[in-house]
């Protein structure tokens, strides 16, 4: 590695609500002079929005736009091999800039939880130094807004996207105790149908943009399901394995 | 409900280093005059020692300290008894507490994940009102300092306790991707049986006290398996079952 004077901070924002970043990462939002995100084109972007109002004056902004094209499915190989080269531009501007500056980047949840950061971090190792902040991820902002404890005792919990396939999908539901089903969005009804065949529909959530502006809470079973947000996810709260459990050996 | 003048806010404090917890919590921890806390007799108790140089002069503490017994052993059905009774007497005193005043329960990582919170909780409904803070997962700390994100692309993440039977532990070892055993401790050699089963051991990692004085990560093949602490996970990333993941349709 170079000798970078500079270096990257990776800052995990939490669930959406800016009050649930952590201390160590609101310092270094409000202190930078360099903040980049990952946006969609012709979007503010959730990151970007999370941090309203909490940029210092003069900082620099990096919107990182995904590449759009109508020409492309967006799981086609070519569309795939568009994306890697997106990544390795933002790597190779982030490395530069952090041979002198410190650069913030912007990470919905926890940056390590199937967070996009990743694909620069690995891209990044050995040509700049980087830092991960945790942030709670975004599923904890979401159980904690249903009012209920999402796992107890010896309680399973599965976390699945809703991008696999739909017999895997019901095979997890069946597996586990508590669950939550992320990337939902489009893959709502797949979902639903996949929780109906493991018997689970009737104790499922469906939370949207928790704690966020246009949070909503329902019961799956109750609503329509058709589409639902990006920023979406399908729970199921643990019942616990045990009724009461042991403190153990608590420290 | 009776008209309560104050209210118990539960505030999660995260993995262990005092910086990763919320700017919310952080505020509220700092503000109260009555906070309380779990802990095993004789000891300081992990989540207080986090909050160590942040509470306010003048505050009132309670340490709830569960019930300590030779006689029975931890899991029969009178020691259960005995902690019911425990949860009973505190959940009393603190909605009396929270008639007049605000309290602040403290809880390590999140508290509606495996907390011992929830056992209060369940018992206060009705009685005072409550407010719970997030706070991040320990394991998200455990994974944080592995360096290394935990999910990647379409990942299945399976959350396990270790005090499961074997059979089990296997079993959703063998169905996952990425893996977090929590409430290692004593079942660490059991654990370890269990990954090398399902032919998973070279892959998992050791994290104790993440976050914490005294965090140790270590390659769990590469140590002898006795003990471990009772704050310790044991971790397998997952490896992204798509090099590249789409964007969506984020937002
Ligand atoms: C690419 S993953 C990023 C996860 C993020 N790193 C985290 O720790 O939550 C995006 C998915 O996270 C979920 N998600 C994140 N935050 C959410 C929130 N506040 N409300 C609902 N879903 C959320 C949604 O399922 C969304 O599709
Ligand atoms: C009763 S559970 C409480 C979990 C807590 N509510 C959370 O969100 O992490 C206690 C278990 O959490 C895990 N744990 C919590 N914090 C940890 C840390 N900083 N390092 C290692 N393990 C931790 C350990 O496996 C421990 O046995």
């Amino acid at each position: 590695m170079t000798q970078a004077k500079g270096r990257i901070i990776c800052a995990g924002l939490g669930p959406g609500d800016p009050e649930l970043i952590s201390v160590k990462a609101d310092r270094a939002i409000r202190g930078a002079r360099h903040v980049a995100y990952f946006r969609k084109a012709g979007r503010q972007g959730q990151a970007r929005r999370i941090v309203q109002g909490m940029l210092a004056e003069g900082v620099t902004e990096y919107p990182m736009e995904y590449p759009v094209t109508t020409e492309l499915p967006f799981d086609s190989p070519e569309y795939n091999a568009l994306l890697a080269a997106f990544y390795d531009q933002w790597a190779t501007r982030l490395a530069d800039l952090a041979q002198d500056h410190e650069v913030v980047v912007l990470c919905e949840g926890d940056p390590f939880f199937y967070g996009s950061f990743m694909h620069l971090y690995i891209r990044l190792r050995g040509r700049a130094p980087v830092e991960v902040i945790p942030g709670i991820p975004g599923m904890a902002g979401c159980w904690n807004v249903t009012g209920q404890p999402v796992t107890w005792g010896d309680d399973v919990l599965s976390v699945v996207m809703g991008t696999l396939s739909e017999p895997d999908l019901i095979r997890h539901m069946r597996g586990s105790d508590a669950l939550v089903v992320m990337k939902t969005g489009r893959n709502l009804p797949k979902i639903r149908r996949a929780l109906a065949a493991a018997g689970r529909l009737d104790q499922a959530w469906l939370i949207e943009r928790g704690t966020m502006p246009g949070e909503r809470v329902v019961r799956l079973a109750e609503i329509e399901a058709g589409d639902c947000p990006y920023f979406a996810i399908v729970l199921i709260h643990g019942q616990g394995r045990r009724p009461v459990s042991m403190p153990e050996a608590a420290e």
